[in-house]
């Protein structure tokens, strides 16, 4: 493949710019990859090949396709790969982002789940495109061992991905109970939910389950959704 | 004020893009503001000039200055500020940041130290350049409510701004102490110190104090450096 066009939401493919990312394809996500563009002077060309040839996945060095892809970015060998849509294990913990619009944080967030143990994430729409490239780039590659599906509704997702015996916590400034990292939850299966960054969550997720409030000084408006994300899911974790 | 050259470091000013840093600034550092630029379409136009009024600020209305400080991004109002230095109060629990290269994570850290009440930043040279207007804005202000130092060195630090019975965290992937939010150490004075994005801390600050690890998943290459910060100031805030 030398032609590639950049990447827009739905065109049925996207890629992993830069090297983490794309072994994090390779070696999670094998079957979507399509092919995997090589730098002339990338060092670690051999176990691209290696990786790429146990899958039948091809390799391409085409420099000019990596000066065209990555958008900036400093990056040497650049994994394409087919978008696809999971389905949320319903027997785990998940969590819940109701709106994220911001691409770097998804990746970010996606990251954190996956270094505490979460491996499924609800979005409700409308949401960031986490097929963009940006949002592989921000998460490491970490979406690469996620499952991660859309639902139009909290409801559409309680009829389709929650499974028996779930326990709701929505995180909001306002919430009734107090996170503290010594009388945090213990619930067996759970969905942390948080909002859209600037908006927070709509007021009528207080009624889905036990409303949590991370306590914070009154010298900030709030926490970046990213770290109030990483100490929910690192407190929840036990 | 009409002719405001962009920010260099060391040039002596800077400014805060944007509505709720600028009213940070009015609000924290009055005695450092030199003025605040407001647009035309700004609506909180009243509200600003009767704070600049309350300390003998000027206000300009130019919108042809805002355009050209913005740096694409959609603000209204820009205070402009003369840059300072700081002294650490020796008394309170610092965070300290070896080695930091990114603003915008330097902006998400210092809005999370205010969150969770640490006021004093010590910053390990080499470091980012925190009075850069892309730190102040990513505090979205917070750095206006903090004391922030760069040392040359741990042992600086040490001499300079430590104080008398502080222990030292530092945080490392290989650290022998495992955080869990219910045995996280409570110690009255303490400094949580953490590496840069990409290194982390060098070997040599296991033996400072108690080097903590987070736990986290295998799945990842290591959490990153805002949400690992996040955590420990929840911590051991407690």
């Amino acid at each position: 493949m030398d032609v590639i066009k950049p990447y827009k939401r739905g065109c049925g493919y996207s890629y992993a710019l830069g090297a983490f990312p794309t072994f994090e394809l390779l070696r999670k996500r094998p079957e979507r990859a399509i092919g995997v563009f090589v730098h002339s002077t990338f060092p670690e060309r051999e176990k691209v090949a290696e990786l790429c040839a146990q899958n039948g996945i091809p390799v391409w060095d085409n420099d000019k396709a990596i000066a065209r892809l990555s958008d900036k970015e400093n990056v040497f060998v650049i994994g394409v790969f087919r978008t696809y849509e999971d389905k949320l294990d319903t027997e785990v913990p998940h969590l819940m982002l109701v709106n994220p619009s911001n691409m770097g944080n998804m990746g970010t967030i996606l990251r954190s789940c996956l270094a505490f143990g979460i491996h499924d994430v609800a979005v409700i729409a409308p949401g960031v495109d986490w097929m963009n490239p940006k949002v592989v780039r921000a998460s490491m590659g970490a979406m690469f061992s996620m499952r991660i599906a859309m639902y139009n509704s909290f409801e559409e997702y309680v009829c389709f991905a929650s499974g028996v015996g779930r326990e709701y916590f929505p995180f909001m400034l306002n919430g009734g109970t107090e996170l503290s990292p010594v009388s945090c939850p213990k619930p067996k299966l759970y969905t942390l939910i948080f909002g859209n960054e600037a908006a927070g969550l709509p007021a009528e997720y207080a009624e889905v389950g036990t409303a949590i409030k991370i306590p914070q000084s009154e010298e900030v408006d709030s926490l970046n959704l990213t770290i109030a994300v990483g100490i929910g899911l690192f407190c929840f974790r036990g």
